[in-house]
């Protein structure tokens, strides 16, 4: 399956096939200075896959996890592009999760200005999450993805073969991204949801969320509005991440986020879903910490907070609300 | 005079207007947060006046020159951001040279991924070549503008007011950017300079190189081709600068590195201008260095080299030569 996102002079393809990673050099231009880089969590052999089939591979492996998502890590990779030498004509491949394709897509971004870059995500949240859109960041002082661009890459693959080795946690986590997309978007993709048959039509449940996604990057690509409905789920979500000392995955925040944002009867059809899926759907925590977490988040704006909500399966709305109100509402869901 | 640069949705004017640097917050939106950025070489009532007319300004101002252009000064830039909570309506204002537009324009590319960018050039040189073109950079082990984004501004304020604390050298290396506009774009524009008018006519100067420049940005916005035009005298003149260890300026680099991309009659007639502007028109360093040094430039590719070449004022061809020709046309001319 190809899904195309169309952005003017920088569309892209996304082809999602049983696997394309062994494709790469035919469905990639490598025959350049390949910049191919992961992270110590993804096994060895994928990026070793990749950078086989290019002809000038600099391969690099930072160490995994968000703590390496930051502005030194970036420039390490700065530091290869420079020592070899890279033109405007070469470019980064990033095989990993979200963490690496953020920080070398930033790398490309940033590197003469901005170079190619081809994106193979290996983590079903970053394939479902991460491979349309072009953001790409790294933190900065405790902010999450603080310093970034708007970097479209210029091809996607995403091989959902690599998902044999993810354990079930991951995959879990994965899926709540695609809940996400299901119920703002997709409701057909929410039912597919609620008959318990998302691991076995995991290709399908990537392509709808994508689809759904694309939808709204395509109106607008750099977060002037719309896309802002992306956050669904994320407002709390990065909240609760943070709080937790990152002990908790970035979709099982995600899950966890979703709860406050939709009222019953919603609500009970998402905790049935999330259960279905081992996804938290309580959170132990103190809210007041999550609060004050949210109160720092970069989207602050006032007392008052802008949320997105969901009424009914399948679309969405903009809410500017008080903390306070936000904070009785979690308090009702955790 | 307001000239408009066209790029669909990221147009923008350069307004040209003697004391509009008072007028600033009628002209640019500051009633918001402020990060104005400033150099020591920059008169401190300049930053000041601006800073004066925002809401909420946070003024910055790092140390002059070009070795503050770096990642290390950007990051003391994205510092202030982030420590002064601005948002994504907030913005950052350039009063400066080219380097703290570059500096501080790559700070608000990357911000956010992308805040509200205003310049206000106070040199000669970057009222004509900075201020229109939405590149931005810092440098990185050794390469000019290694690091960096295509990031517009929002509008930009040319003060012809403040060129009169400028030194006259500052005024002639800024000619030289005028100069080759006029060359590959602005015949009327080389006549006036030969005519030894720029300096009384300097208004007119800015507004005609700006749009000769706009007219090749506007067709191609990130340098995939026709932009590379706006090099001319460049790959000569950067490798003369670090050469040089920056003992002359920018713009009497490029005055140089114009030199050997002409031939007669053109050659004479460039060499008389820039004599009458006070611009050097010959070199006596090392001529292999200076090749060396090139070698070393992001625009390598292989033992060949694409430079511009001006056959006829006002026209411009690429040329794709071997090092050791264009060796020989330095060491004829300098």
């Amino acid at each position: 399956m190809t899904l195309t996102v169309r952005l003017g002079d920088r569309t892209y393809d996304v082809v999602i096939e049983r696997g394309c990673l062994r494709r790469a050099g035919e469905l990639l231009n490598l025959n350049r200075k390949v910049l191919v880089v992961t992270d110590s969590g993804v096994p060895a052999e994928y990026a070793k896959t990749v950078a086989d089939q290019c002809r000038e591979p600099v391969l690099v492996t930072f160490e995994q996890g968000e703590k390496s998502k930051n502005v030194q890590t970036w420039m390490t990779l700065l530091d290869q592009l420079v020592e070899a030498g890279f033109t405007r004509g070469d470019c980064v491949v990033a095989v990993g999760g979200g963490v690496a394709g953020d920080m070398s897509g930033f790398a490309a971004a940033a590197y003469l200005r901005g170079i190619d870059f081809y994106n193979i995500p290996t983590t079903l949240l970053s394939q479902i999450d991460s491979s349309v859109g072009g953001k790409v960041a790294v933190d900065y002082k405790g902010y999450k993805n603080i310093v970034g661009a708007f970097h479209q890459p210029k091809r996607v693959l995403v091989d959902p073969e690599v998902l044999k080795t993810l354990d079930s946690r991951q995959i879990s986590a994965g899926m709540a991204e695609a809940v996400k997309m299901a119920l703002i978007g997709d409701e057909e993709l929410f039912e597919l949801f609620e008959r318990g048959e998302a691991f076995d039509r995991v290709e399908e449940v990537i392509y709808r969320s994508l689809k759904a996604k694309a939808l709204v990057v395509e109106q607008d690509e750099t977060e002037g509005g719309l896309r802002r409905v992306l956050n669904f789920g994320h407002t709390v979500g990065h909240a609760v991440e943070t709080v937790s000392g990152y002990s908790l995955l970035h979709g099982e925040c995600v899950a966890l986020g979703m709860l406050p944002m939709v009222s019953d009867p919603i609500r009970k059809r998402l905790s049935a879903v999330l259960e279905s899926l081992n996804l938290p759907t309580f959170y132990r925590g103190d809210c007041d910490e999550i609060i004050s977490a949210m109160a720092h988040d970069k989207k602050r704006d006032g007392k008052d907070i802008t949320v997105v909500r969901c009424n009914q399966v399948g679309s969405f709305e903009f809410c500017t609300v008080p903390f306070d109100e936000l904070a009785n509402e979690m308090k009702e869901v955790f």
